[in-house]
């Protein structure tokens, strides 16, 4: 038997909700233009035109897809004025969407973009200029149908992303996804993402805390980082996707402490 | 490489939300019928039994896809009655689900039928009442599950649609989708969804508006239709569907004016 | 043409939600060793830890998937405890998750397993325990990224159950979608979900009521049961899954009786 010819998998993060048909038809969009395309949605609950938030889901999800996937994100409060409409291939995925920051956090993780936003070499993106790869008529309101989905699509079906449109060297990094280390080494960093369960994880990755660090969030101590849950009492760990969390066994620490997205998060060594 | 045959796209617009089952035994039956099915999710989340809103968004959605496309809508309030189960091709896509008026703005849309119900030669409609395509028990509960996923899946396995079930020549046009033109221009519509980011789309299409449109709704003079967002301020303008909608720039409509399904919006030329 | 090989499809249910990436994470776990994987989402809105209600999707589901489906549930209270990581082929389809009772209803419906949990020789158990068919670190929260869906997937691109570790020959029944019937003949059952309806889904199945069987919910007399909805009050009916189901036709049972999962049923002949 002769196996299936796949194209990569596109991969669709939004915050266009479910109730309406704006998902189903950027999905309509992308099968019309490649129709083996296979399509996973991340998320498209993502807090309305919370860039934070978006750029957490897909840092998170993108390191489990293969590294040919397209990951099209479409957080975007300034669909219709001048952000560029951006294709940036990296070795860990090729991400399709408005150049306000959602993706600034995965080439950090990458290390592929500098403090100013300029792009190393191993990285490459493109405005999505070319008419030939949008929809004829381009609104101004929806961005995700008529310019990210049918990009993604042409890439799936083998366009190459210096024909989209003229290269950028630099991005904007948006002011997400950000910690700091003080002067004392304390680290300070905030919720990014209060999840189903009422797991409030933060934007402090785990390479940054050292054996002994102790965490405070929402203005409480709560103790050490543990490496499972022990009792019913809340928690830091790190969680599944490698980031600091703050979280309840069998319970909900959005609710036990009041935490919102937003909120500080600090880490100490005692 | 061989290309793979893919079948046409199956899409599914439902009232059945997403915590149940019924979405995902649909999805079974049609890849148990033709395995290579694309299945593609409009939304599950129309407002239970209430066909405007379902009829809303398979309008907007349905222009997005191939036009080989089967699209299933599943809002029935008169499932177990004596309402016809029907399947009706057009050029601008294949349509499975009840005789209840769903269909009706897409066939009008396209030209394809009369006031009185009758359709152009260019739509087919049958029956479908041939048990070989319908599941061996047919509950009074759940047809899209028993009668329309099967008759779906049989058409993108190549079924043609006659041998589905007799002829229908008239088909019910419900009362949904209709705006009006008073004596003195003035074009009364209606709300016919408020979407996730809270704007409020009415069923008044941009080609029955003049270029000096101003609007009203929610008994509140909104002003002339505007192409973009201008200020923060409450505007009305023509949605990516193509229909007038009431908007509010980073914020929602629905909040602003307490707008609902079905309160009135008035358009008229100074 | 030459028709696509399609390997078997992949059902996921989980108490995950859809708020976050967890369930695309796992799609892109499945994608990345089965490319061409058809996977099909039942539900991931279960409630948080609801091992009854998850169960009752899958039972209501599965019979209508081909026997080749490989059907992963993760309603997971023990995740990172002692309890095992299991798959179970069965004639019916087989199921892969944790020892938690979540799939002892479906193997009860087939016949397959005694009331001391040991499995008949036509169900083939493993425990997950091959370091080959995980991924290469296994978290102690989410084994349905690191050890669920890779074990599914493998199964999908040909690996063999047994391959995936060593047999079992008893599973946890756990205490969900148990009925009773008493010494007077009454039966004795519980509400399991709700569904987006308000119809209340009870674990009674078609098979266990008389003719003439008169239901009793949330301590009122519903009546006998119907075959089909004649007026809008309250009834009893066997729904779509095959089970006993309170129902008011355009209406809420939940709403009109308050009823919510884990309320008492009761059927009995007059």
């Amino acid at each position: 038997v002769i196996p299936c010819l796949v194209p990569p998998i596109i991969t669709l993060t939004t915050d266009f909700g479910l109730t309406d048909a704006y998902v189903g038809v950027m999905k309509g969009v992308i099968l019309a233009i490649e129709p083996s395309a296979r399509i996973v949605d991340i998320s498209h609950q993502v807090t309305p035109q919370n860039i934070a938030e978006g750029s957490f889901l897909l840092l998170s999800a993108y390191p489990y897809f293969p590294a040919d996937t397209i990951h099209v994100g479409v957080v975007d409060p300034g669909v219709g004025t001048s952000r560029a409409p951006l294709a940036i291939a990296t070795p860990g995925g090729t991400f399709v969407g408005p150049d306000n920051g959602l993706f600034a956090p995965i080439l950090v993780r990458q290390g592929l973009v500098g403090g100013d936003g300029r792009l190393l070499p191993s990285a490459t993106a493109v405005e999505l200029r070319d008419q030939a790869f949008r929809l004829p008529r381009v609104s101004s309101t929806f961005h995700g149908r008529d310019i990210f989905a049918p990009a993604a699509a042409h890439l799936a079906h083998g366009v190459q992303i210096e024909e989209l449109g003229p290269r950028r060297e630099i991005i904007e990094l948006g002011s997400q996804g950000k910690y700091s280390r003080g002067p004392d080494g304390m680290i300070h960093g905030e919720i990014v993402h209060i999840d189903h369960f009422g797991n409030a994880i933060s934007n402090i990755p785990a390479e940054a805390l050292s054996p002994d660090s102790t965490v405070c969030a929402g203005g409480r101590e709560i103790g050490p980082v543990v490496q499972t849950y022990q009792t019913n009492d809340v928690v830091a760990l790190v969680g599944s996707a490698g980031l600091l969390e703050i979280s309840v066994r069998n319970g909900s620490a959005r609710e036990q402490l009041g935490l919102r997205v937003g909120d500080q998060v600090q880490a100490f060594a005692r």
